[in-house]
């Protein structure tokens, strides 16, 4: 027999909405919560509509629950504590999400397990920001340690002249200043960790931003090599085990002529990892759902090639995109507003040139 | 821009259920008509409670619709004919539908379109059924006309000695009466037809059955040949023109020294075609909800060889299930019941050598 488990999960957007999706045939019910009546996660489960620090919602949503998770890593740290207060379990823990909330721990973490990252200080007066950029030199890059997503909460500082105005725009926060890395593309690597500490690690994904947004993930990332795989499984495994993390990870990573470089991680599913929805053997939804529950681990295998690209603001039209080979469509149901992202589609294929044909085909229709 | 679709689904069991999760991506929300308020497919969309020839509950559960489809060829075609009477679309058409309920009807669809079926007889009286069995001769299988499914109504006759016990079991009905087809195996296609037309089809599939209900299904069927493959997909073609059927069919065959026979059909996605969910490009599930909302179909390519094992009776234990390679569960969320359908599981494999070896290591895992 296969007992009904229950799993709660903080926020219910579309993270949430598709890791319900991958629980339902796994015979497990996910409940929500999230601030807004109408968060898309809804159609995968009960939502309870409350803030994200709501001790009465939190306590409701986790009521019975086999386990708590997040698909924000934005819950706020003390959330997880009063759940953990209440005797759940809550994964990835607490030093995953603290840790992920601030780009110092963040970037102290790297640095004590080995892995590079861009040269950084820590900014806490314009004193502090004029050291930083001296010792750093131009072009830097001025961030909030906690709070940014998305290209937000950052600027960046070419010449001597932008430094009034980034510190006019960010002073009021403690910040860093990290130093441009040379790097030929933007990677990042999804991993997972079971209660058993068990690991699986997906093929490293190639990334393009548009604006500051996830615009396009590749997967395998093109010309992936062994040696390539390898450092990014050994940099994850470090990761995951440092953190005692349960749940999937994904770091972002620059891939330099040095080597690979950290820029930070994600204590959750990913955008850079829907692809695996059609892509990989195991989803990065269904091995969230399956950590967090204590359940084995699925396997990480790509299926293929593929390329997910993102709806940024509005959905292209459904027929359009239903007619373009393998395309895999996924609404979230999201009212359209500028830079929201309100679904994406994933494109299949057994070879890298046919993928590469296929995203041509589809990128001409939803351009249309 | 996607506006939402709405579908309705008469029927709410696990087919239902898998249409609705299947349609959640694509921005298509369903409702479902099922006598039980506990139904399955409530999971993924609003479920209306009543019987299926209940016509306020039919027109509740279709207002505002952009179609209407069912899970199940039980529907009363009557059902149908009200709703279209309402102005809804119900796709597959009555025609499928009604044809589908009748095995007289049935055959003599074939048998317009020069489909093999096996020798077969009317049997509206005793009388019939002697003359039937001295021109099939022994074994026959005494079978109703209506209402049969997962080998009930219908009674093997071996010898003569089987008539009165066959006759007082089943007299009560209109029946047919079969000859037995001497075959390899028991195979069945799938295939799919849309508003304008177009047609695709699945790799034909290998199923054994325990006990009249499935067992397993292999897929692509094992050493299937691209001439047996165009002859399943001329006889699935035939068959979806002549009903200018809209939607998902499977047509369950024997593999003859003489070719393929057509045994029965049914107008709706099929337990023999589960392994889609994972092993094909597109599975019968979306491909059924763009079909009927007229939608561009999918790709029905495989990727690489799956098998699907149902669980009979109760489900297996989860994690045992899912410590399996490449083991994909499915719980339909169905109380335990002595010869019910409760959930499945597909495997998914590179090669027919691998598929065997996971299918081998899953049974084990069932077993135990």
């Amino acid at each position: 027999m296969a007992a009904p488990l229950q799993l709660s999960v903080l926020g219910g957007g579309q993270l949430g909405r598709m890791l319900g999706l991958a629980a339902i045939p796994l015979g497990v019910s996910c409940r929500f919560l999230d601030p807004s009546p109408t968060a898309g996660a809804a159609v995968a489960g009960p939502l309870v509509v409350g803030s994200l620090d709501d001790r009465d919602a939190l306590a409701e949503v986790a009521r019975g629950s086999d386990a708590v998770t997040y698909e924000w890593e934005g819950v706020p740290a003390a959330s997880g504590e009063f759940l953990i207060g209440l005797g759940h379990r809550v994964d990835p823990g607490v030093r995953s999400l603290a840790t992920s909330q601030d780009r110092a721990d963040e970037k102290e973490l790297f640095e004590s397990l080995g892995i590079a990252t861009a040269p950084w200080r820590r900014v806490d007066s314009r004193t502090d920001l004029d050291a930083a950029v001296a010792e750093l030199g131009f072009p830097a890059i001025l961030k909030t340690r906690r709070g940014g997503y998305d290209g937000k909460g950052q600027m960046r500082i070419a010449t001597s002249s932008d430094l009034d105005p980034a510190w006019a725009a960010l002073g009021d926060a403690s910040l860093v200043c990290e130093g441009v890395v040379s790097f030929r593309r933007e990677l990042s690597v999804l991993a997972v960790r079971g209660r058993d500490g068990a690991t699986a690690v997906w093929p490293l994904v190639e990334n393009t931003h548009h604006d500051g947004i996830l615009h396009v993930s590749l997967a395998p990332a093109p010309g992936l090599t062994d040696a390539l795989q390898h450092d990014a499984e050994t940099l994850a495994g470090a990761v995951l085990d440092a953190l005692e993390h349960v749940g999937v990870i994904c770091i972002e990573l620059f891939d330099t002529d040095h080597g690979l470089v950290a820029n930070e991680f994600a204590p959750r599913v990913h955008n850079s990892g829907h692809w695996t929805i059609e892509g990989a053997d195991t989803s990065q939804f269904e091995n969230h759902v399956r950590a967090v529950l204590g359940l084995p681990l699925g396997s990480t295998a790509a299926r293929g090639h593929s390329a997910m690209v993102n709806a940024i603001g509005s959905l292209p039209d459904r027929a359009a995109v239903l007619a373009c080979p393998s395309a895999h469509f996924h609404d979230y149901d999201k009212p359209p507003r500028a830079g929201r992202k309100v679904g994406h589609v994933t494109v299949t294929a057994n070879t890298p040139d046919e993928r590469d044909a296929r995203l041509a085909v589809l990128q001409r229709a939803v351009a249309t």
